[in-house]
């Protein structure tokens, strides 16, 4: 039975696990699920995952939600098929890619989020977009990102010398701030573009891209 | 040789592995550090941990950062020395354990920690508690707790009827907040305080407890 996906494809965290699922090349079924209208938070949802939120995965009779713990799922199980993203035949190659994954979620991830959310979630609701948040969050993003130059002066990708689900668990969010002014942070710093360049230019990457039509018209 | 820890053991995020080591049974060398002089933002922990925050470990030539990546390195490297806190010998409850680790840090995290730092760490620099950020904060965190309540009324633990990583992660926060009047949101939820009083009085727990003085005399 393949595996089903909950969540809309535009969506930042059910992109994170579908680029997952692209880069193991495993089947799966999509089931969309309308944020609009609020389905994620419908009991028949919630009974999925009590935090009302996207993505789900269930395969057979597990059910899985939080992104990264359905994308690292997906990278052990399969941990033969596709390309090795968690180096898992190499304890200290592994560790760095924990280490580089915990920075996305921990660093990373709570400054790109306000930003996203400023430019494409808010003028959804008809609320225009604060700059003072954007504002704190781009200096605080700026300065992760003068770190993220320096590592990747000495490493092409975050955890060494090979792409890791480190570097896959940033695409979403920054796919999305690419499509903003804000593109000037990446763009500004060489290594971070170059590095943007190449992860974002994988097939898995582009393939998932497709979907990622928010704020499109 | 045995690891080396820098930080000192009153801090949250290094007690996190500390607790982790003893259920591990590793031996480790603690190396202190004066985080009120600043010592963590001088450029020889730098050259460690680019991010100037505690942990490090040292193990060997590898040298890691972020809590709860180190925490899932020597979980996982000394998966068969004492307390297994992965289930690695089972992919659908290691799964499980993801998703739980992963509420500790999307969910949880965010909730308690500008509550532990405005009791704990704000009168330290002669600042008062901001109240508005403690009340939005402890609505926050009383929502994870509902589900936490529900969660915990079907399973012993987070992931499931065993001791997992995903509860030592609430280990430390959880620990300091108890030390204030927000315990009583652990307090007034009958399953949730259950699972406290039981994952705090695990010997690991109570050994790395002696070192958390933070706002004692």
């Amino acid at each position: 039975m393949a595996l089903k996906l909950h969540g809309p494809a535009i969506s930042t965290n059910t992109s994170r696990v579908i680029i997952c699922l692209h880069e193991k090349e495993v089947d799966f079924e999509l089931v969309p699920l309308d944020l609009f209208s609020g389905e994620h938070k419908h009991p028949h949802f919630l009974a999925k995952n009590p935090f009302g939120q996207v993505p789900v995965l269930e395969d057979g009779d597990l059910t899985l939600f939080e992104s990264r713990a359905i994308s690292a799922y997906i990278a052990e199980k399969y941990k033969e098929t596709g390309y090795d993203l968690l180096r898992h035949q190499n304890l200290q190659e592994a560790a760095l890619v924990k280490v580089w994954m915990e920075v996305e979620s921990q660093q990373f991830h709570p400054a790109i989020a306000p930003i996203v959310y400023q430019f494409f979630v808010d003028p959804l609701n008809g609320v225009s977009p604060d700059q003072a948040i954007i504002d704190a969050n781009l200096e605080k993003l700026g300065k992760v990102l003068d770190i993220y130059e320096a590592r990747l002066s000495s490493s092409k990708y975050l955890a060494g010398d090979f792409y890791s689900l480190a570097d896959l668990h940033h695409l979403p969010y920054t796919y999305y701030l690419m499509k903003t002014a804000a593109a000037s942070l990446i763009n500004e710093r060489p290594h971070v573009k170059a590095w943007w360049e190449d992860i974002s230019s994988r097939p898995a990457s582009k393939k998932a891209a497709e979907g990622m039509t928010f704020g499109e018209k």
